[in-house]
Parts: structure tokens; C-alpha cells; sequence
């Protein structure tokens, strides 16, 4: 495995790798085990795996949330080994942002400016844009891999790769979850015992909400409020619990098409989120069948 | 020659053409002998010219500048196959911006913020870059041509391409002048003889401008005064005159290193620019040599 720090040595290492075909998993190091999915994805699909790790300064609204950020590689390098990572690409902020950096991608609309783009800031989803844009750039891969916990990250990214015509596939990986259910996060290192178990009220909300819709509950403010009851026992502050369609976050006051449930709350000092995509089965509404 | 209309038809013909080098072209149509000589510089160091036609609507501040753009499909079609052209890419307004397009390519900072940035609008050279990087992601090209008369535009697009790692050489080819000196523009064909007449003012301020320079006066203010002469001269409105450094555009008032002087004007309805870099001998303060 070779870790290079300069877009230039990136490319170097890629150009006779271009016949096959090359996956790219960006992160923000931390690795843990839903880090370790995406890169099985792309090892299986791929020839050639690059991971990179680049905790961007942008797309933290937080300056404490930045300084906080877990920060291990070499944890992390040991993990994109053991994971048959061939290239790892970890440059420092100024390789990314040098002096005179200029340029913003940027979208606009509901899908970057509600729910995380509201609670983060308008240059969360900015900051987002532009670095994934600017590493898909630096090493042209066929496919990238994205978690599908973030739900929103992933419909900016969508869009913005549609916009400009990035020549590259997205693919998005289900969530990973710890036995209880607990989606894998780099923040969930900074939960106490006592609020790791709190916690695990977020993807049972989820979960609750799932059932409700599976047995026939299509309101979702009456999904919206067997999802607040669970938090509410657990006494997690909750942000925001969002049904919404999952391209354009548009609202959906009515669950009789895919729509995605989405969490933000936080526990204790962190914040967490989640997401489920509720699937019905097509909504008669004639009461038949 | 062969005319694309969709992203996915100037890929598929762009596919087996990428082991030679390519060149692109972006115009926005109206083609005059500059774009020919752009064409030409294409020509010379590619296996492939791809040239685009696309008259972008994100770019136009002034409806009525849009409306009235110059649209010659079959002319410039005859001058891209006199030329060599091997793909000429003319999408319609649909294919660059479907519908939920939502992402702009910003550049901040005096480069795209004065000058042109500052008479045409904020949106001018966000729709400039965002446009530009869409083409480039389209075609994907070695090399793209541009001309050295839309200065702004050059160092907006130089901005972009390097902050965003966009993998393409950028190659700036001279202004393309009319034998009387007036440098050749889309927009010329609406002057009439009287304002075609007086246009000339323009270039032969630039020129008494190096002539003053190169005889020694390094005052940007007194280099300024000619131009003004000129200009007034020939009853031609000024919009601005600047000298700037032709990379971050910080106005230099003294021409001791490369000075883009650039300028716009009215004539009559017709809205010009023209442009020159000043470089001086090396400037000694010791008055020696």
C-alpha cells in the first residue's frame, strides 16, 4: 500500500493503473467499520482501491467540532491495509486550499439548504461539494463510495456530480451498524457509556417508524410521533425528524412513495444522525388488496 | 465533421479518440477569425478538436444581450470543417441545465468580484465557470483554447481549474485583431460604420498606452491620462481602465512587472472590451543601466 500526500504523486501512482478500473472511498479518517464496508465494495468492484483521508476544515460550521475531530492514522492506515487499499491519498489542508484558493461548488435548494444544511450552516454542504468535487478531480475514479447515513450528503453529491458532469458512478452502501443498532459513526467515540445506550434510541425511532408503516400507517405525522415517543423516553434532545422524498427533500406528508426518515439529535455534547428509507408497498386508494 | 447534440453522444464519439491528444474548443457561436485562430492552435497540437457552440444563458446579465446574441449555427458549422474541426458539440439550453440543475461553480475574490465582475453582475463569471467546468467534464479534453481578448475570463477560468484540480491545460492564444487594429468580437457585427470607425479608439489607446510605457512612464495614472485622450477623442464612453496584475487583478499603480491593462466601452449600443499586458524592462530604482 502506498500513502501519498500531493495530488501530483496521486496521479503519478494512478496513470498506469487507468486501464483498469479504479474505486475511490473518500473519508475523514477515524476508520471504523462501515469505513471497512466501503472500501469491501470498492475492493470487489475495482482493480485499483484509493482511499483518501482529509479531515476538511470547510464543512465544519463548528470550529470546536474541527479541533475535536478524531484524528488516527495510524489506525487508520492499518485498517486500509487490512483492507487491501492500494492507495491512500492524505494531504495536508494546504495541498487541498492553497494560498489564493478561490472557488466554491455550490448547490442550491432544499436538498443543501434544509435540515443539515439549516442545523450546519450554509457552507456545510459547500464545503462538502467542493472537496469531494476537487478529490474526485485529482483521481478521476470510475466509482466512488459513499454511506448512505448520510443521507443528505449523499443526494448533494448526486446532484452535483449530475451538474457538472463528474464522469463518475456513485455508489451508496447501506448504513453499518453496531449489534444494537447504533449506526457507525467517528463521532460515537466521544459518547459516554451512559449515553452510548441512550443512543441506540435513534435507530429504534427509526425502527418504531418502520413497523408503523409496515402495518399500514401512512401519516407521517403519526409516523413523526411514534418516533418522538422513543426519543422522548430516552430524553434525546432531537433536532429535527424529517419525511421527505430522498432526491429533492422535498416534504412528504404522506408515505405512498419512497421517503426518507431522517434524524438529528444529539446526545449529551454529540450529535448524531440517522436515516431509514421507507419502501411501501403501492398505496391503493380505494382500500383494495 | 460530426455534430453532437447530447453530453452522452460527444462521449460515446470522444471514446476510442482518447489514446491521441485532444483539444477543445468552447464557443458561444457567432465564429469570427478569432475563434478560427483558436481553432487553428487546436488543430496543430491535437489529435481530436472537439469545438462546442452554446450561447449560455447564465452568463448574460441583460436579457436583451442574450436575446440579441449573434445565432449562426450553419456558418460556423462551414468554419469549424474549413478549420478541422472533428466534433463540433452544440447542445441546446436543456442538455447543459435539465430540469433541478442547482450547482454553480463560484470564484470569489477581485478576479471575478471587479472589472467585468463588477459591470456585468455577480452571476457573469459564476455562469462563466460554472459552464466552462461542465464542457471540460463533458469532453474531457488535454487542452482548452482560449483567447487572450476576455482577460477576466482567462484568469476566472485559470482560478477554477487549478482550485478544482480540473485535469486540462488551459492555452491563452493572442487577440485576433482586424487589420486597423480593432480586436475581433461576436459583438462587432453590431456596430454600425460610423461606431466601427470610432471603435478603433479603443486598441489605439491600449497602443498609445504601451508606447507611453515603453518610452518610460511608469505612473499607472499618467499611463491612464493618454488612454483617456484618446478615448475622448473618438466621443467613446468610458466604463473602465485598469492596471492590474493579470493573475489576482490588485490594481498596481506603478507598471514595474507584467500590468494587464484592460478596458470597456460603449459604442453606441455595443458594449467592447479590449485588453494588453504591459511588460516592462526590468525596473531599476537606481535609474542605472
Amino acid at each position: 500500500m502506498i500513502v501519498v500526500r500531493t495530488i501530483a504523486d496521486l496521479r503519478a501512482e494512478l496513470r498506469d493503473r487507468r486501464t483498469g478500473r479504479i474505486g475511490f472511498v473518500p473519508t475523514m479518517g477515524a476508520l471504523h467499520e462501515g469505513h471497512a464496508s466501503l472500501l469491501r465494495a470498492a475492493r470487489t468492484d475495482g482493480d485499483t482501491v484509493v482511499m483518501s483521508i482529509f479531515v476538511n476544515p470547510t464543512q465544519f460550521d463548528e470550529q470546536s467540532d474541527l479541533a475535536g475531530y478524531p484524528r488516527t492514522e495510524d489506525a487508520d492506515l492499518a485498517v486500509a491495509a487490512a483492507e487491501g487499499v492500494d492507495i491512500v491519498f492524505a494531504p495536508d489542508a494546504a495541498e487541498i486550499y492553497p494560498d489564493g484558493f478561490a472557488t466554491t461548488v455550490s448547490v442550491t435548494g432544499r436538498i443543501a439548504e434544509t435540515l443539515e444544511g439549516a442545523e450546519r450552516g450554509r457552507g456545510h454542504f459547500d464545503g462538502v461539494a467542493t472537496v469531494v468535487t476537487k478529490l474526485l478531480l485529482a483521481s478521476q475514479p470510475d466509482a466512488a463510495y459513499f454511506g448512505a447515513k448520510d443521507a443528505q450528503q449523499v443526494a448533494v453529491l448526486r446532484r452535483t456530480v449530475a451538474d457538472l458532469n463528474l464522469p463518475v458512478q456513485l455508489v451508496v452502501c447501506p448504513t453499518s451498524r453496531d449489534a444494537d443498532g447504533l449506526a457507525r459513526s467517528s463521532r460515537n467515540t466521544r459518547l459516554s457509556e451512559e449515553e452510548r445506550a441512550r443512543a441506540v434510541a435513534i435507530p429504534r425511532a427509526l425502527q418504531t417508524v418502520a413497523d408503523a408503516a409496515a402495518s399500514g400507517i401512512r401519516s407521517s405525522d403519526a409516523l413523526r410521533g411514534r418516533a418522538l415517543d422513543v426519543l422522548a423516553e430516552a430524553l434525546i434532545p432531537l433536532e429535527y425528524i424529517a419525511f421527505v422524498d430522498p432526491d429533492t427533500f422535498e416534504p412528504l406528508p404522506l408515505v405512498d412513495r419512497p421517503t426518507l426518515v431522517a434524524i438529528a439529535a444529539r446526545v449529551g455534547a454529540t450529535r448524531l444522525i440517522d436515516n431509514t428509507v421507507l419502501t411501501p408497498e403501492p398505496f391503493s386508494t380505494t382500500g383494495g388488496s
